[in-house]
């Protein structure tokens, strides 16, 4: 619990109301109650205001007779998920190293963990200091794990991944699997490429549960700082990830794509081998990305993604060739009424 | 094993033939031995009754000459499910409870258990009688799992899930990890909104392989009566599922969809973020479904999805795109032949 | 390491340089140094082989003033693979069984394991010789597992699997979880078919990250010899894969589907039920193959995949449609311009 005053040094707001008053909860708009603090994010929950019974509300800009206490922030929903934060982010315990783990021989285990039961370490890795691994979590030989990372139940990395710090991934992501590569031999029997680089997570990502993210075949397969995974994610082989982009689930990569920092890629997008998505880009739900993105476009359709402004239009387009097939047949109709003819045979000549 | 007799009553179906009659095994139309009973389901298979060395055969209604013995049932589909497991579903035996159960304190657990090895269960849980957990399931703190529900091998069930009876949990599947929630700081680094909500899942679902269910943000994410998930499918923050809803492989629901009783939804579908599905609606493979359906609607197409006897005509139009653009073409040279120009200089006025 | 005459014999090559020299590595070819191998694949490539500090680099075929030493293949890149092998595929080491091991009755062990801890195995199975079962590997009753087969960790095999030899599983997949079937009762729910297949993996296959491959309803799923899978792909009951067909992640396949030997199937490709795809067909990225395809088609576009030049046509007509619109559109104002018009009502008479 905090007070208002407290919470408003913490989330950088401005509070018009009760410094003194206290808040235990955040809670949604419709939700909140005598005791929390929710978000009023948009005009249409400005107009409602005065029907929340919450104790303090976050909203971009004072608003007149409000009866609940205020917190202006520039930003309300990051200034709310810091106030979440700073009313249910558990301190960190650490609940020590279960007697069953098996851990092979010149693994170094940091201070302060949290290693539940039925957790395998291989040889040589390096765990780091506050670190949670859930029960069935699989650790290869040489991997390294940084601070304060956590990692939930089943998941598996395989041999020679690097984890950075304060990493969460969620239960069931495989990190490490073999790269997809075959060549077909003389008789079409698939030879397999064997896949020698390694996965790195940098600080600060977050994969989401179910994730399958492939070492590389020479180089790595890298996730630079701050990436957040969704669910059920493929990231093949040699891609790279940038800072701070966010992938909605089921979205699959496939091996060498490269895409930039503060990119925002929808759920089910996929992406032809090879290709460049560039710093700052957006990629709406299921598009096919088959060529590189510049920075910043924002692409959508389906397959092959398109500048999202072009294919607004061919859409809208699309939607009316009932209206436009209509349109030449009443064309037709007319150009034959008036006995005109093309004065040679049509040839296919386009 | 049952005799037609009896089999005709626990299915609800009218005997035509031998009453004394055995069967033993339910099996598909083409590998249909003695001793067995199978489906004939549509006209194509009536023609080839006298074909099958099947015992008994169910069919929608009576079939002249036919050799085999018939077992006429309205909904024979219905009837021929009801037969396989009358034959085939094995009466449950508790296995016990392995020595090696790691069980957190204050869990209560139920009676005539099947616990198998290296099962995990955290504080606070109280997990029904007649509960199925398969080696390297875990489940959180404060879990509720209701009676005879079955947990297949290494699903992660995170802590404050409610589960209820009789459902059916397929491996690897993950329930209750954070939902995907972030805003971007003044820095562009992704703050995570912490997700403080459940997993529901009431009675008589059925969960596929590696599916992800993740917990709401604040309320509940909720799979009600009766759902039942293929495999690889995502159900994000806040979902919630109607009764008897079924959905297909790998769709995935975007936060905060709303999705009625009894619709039908095929695979590889995604959904817009809280948009609400209509009671009985179909939605057909690979749709992306941007905006609410009504109840009842039939929705096809890719990106965005569409009413499907829209799309059809659209799709039909599209498919014959070179034909109009050739027809358009001969128009043009028409009205060049015959000398006709426009009066003004056309703009580009739409 | 092995000397160049030792690498071209091994992998089919012809040695234009120092057939003494010594590689240890195969490497990319942008990394490649002293010691290396690496691949010149492509036209590309070769104008810059004299900038690679590598000691040999396979090529197609010879070429001029070349100062690392050559080899050359009529393959290159299966050449490449085979350099790879040779260099990097560590001789099998059994590790032996872990004291832990959870094993059933009536199961058959072979010999030379590398069985990790925390291994379940069921009764009456069948494990060959020189099997790697990772950490975290569940294997259900009566399961067969074929000699020199690798499972990776917390891969979930349900009772009945029969596995060949050679076979690759990575981590978090599931094989013969139940096939999707219901079927609605007078009241709507769902009454579930129950699946009394099988799954049967014969030799050579590999099969991705987190995929899933569902048991038969009542005849087997089957995965012909050499098929490989990529991550977090679906294979529906009774689905059967042909001969080396490789798949790309988060493909699904639909109940039944039947796929022929040599097929190329793109990443997030989903199959219609009971279709077959030909043998050597290639379907492309993202396509929903909703009718049976030919043997050696290329299908392409998104939902319903088409004939890949069929599609490509439609598609740049499609690109074009707002040109077409505007085609239309000044024929219209010609027409109106010459003041012609219909001489009698248009009816929707399509």
């Amino acid at each position: 619990m905090h007070t208002l005053a407290q919470l408003a040094q913490m989330i950088n707001a401005v509070l018009i109301g009760d410094p003194n008053a206290v808040v235990r909860r955040a809670q949604s708009f419709e939700q909140a109650e005598a005791g929390d603090i929710t978000l009023a994010d948009g005009a249409r929950y400005h107009a409602r205001i005065n029907e929340s019974r919450a104790t303090a509300i976050i909203v971009a800009s004072p608003i007149d007779h409000a009866t609940p206490n205020l917190l202006i922030a520039r930003n309300p929903k990051l200034a709310f998920a810091r106030a979440i934060q700073a009313l249910h982010q558990a301190a960190y315990q650490a609940r020590g190293v279960s007697a069953d783990l098996v851990v092979g021989e010149g693994t170094a285990l940091g201070e302060d963990l949290s290693i539940h039961a039925r957790v395998t370490i291989g040889t040589h890795c390096r765990i780091g200091h506050r670190v949670t691994l859930h029960p069935g979590v699989v650790i290869g030989d040489e991997c390294h794990i940084g601070d304060d990372t956590v990692i939930y139940a089943n998941v598996a990395i395989y041999s020679r991944t690097e984890i950075g710090s304060r990493v969460i991934i969620h239960a069931g992501a495989v990190i490490g699997a073999d790269g997809f590569g075959f060549v077909p031999d003389e008789e079409g029997r698939q030879v397999k490429l064997l896949q020698l680089g390694r996965v790195r997570i940098e600080d600060d990502c977050e994969i989401g549960a179910n994730c399958a993210i492939d070492r590389g075949g020479f180089e790595d397969t890298v996730l630079r700082r701050g990436v957040k995974l969704d669910n059920l994610i493929q990231v093949g082989h040699n891609c790279e990830l940038g800072e701070d982009t966010v992938v909605a689930a089921q979205t699959g990569f496939s091996g060498g794509t490269k895409v930039g920092r503060g990119c925002v890629i929808a759920g089910q997008v996929g992406t032809q081998q090879h290709i460049t998505i560039g710093d700052g880009a957006t990629i709406l739900g299921q598009a096919g990305v088959t060529k590189s993105v510049r920075p910043g476009a924002i692409m959508g359709g389906t397959m092959p993604a398109q500048e999202y402004n072009a294919w607004r239009r061919r859409h809208a387009l699309y939607s009316r060739l009932p209206e436009l097939a209509d349109r030449v047949k009443q064309l037709e109709k007319i150009i034959h009424d008036a006995g005109l003819t093309i004065s040679e045979s049509p040839g296919s000549d386009e």
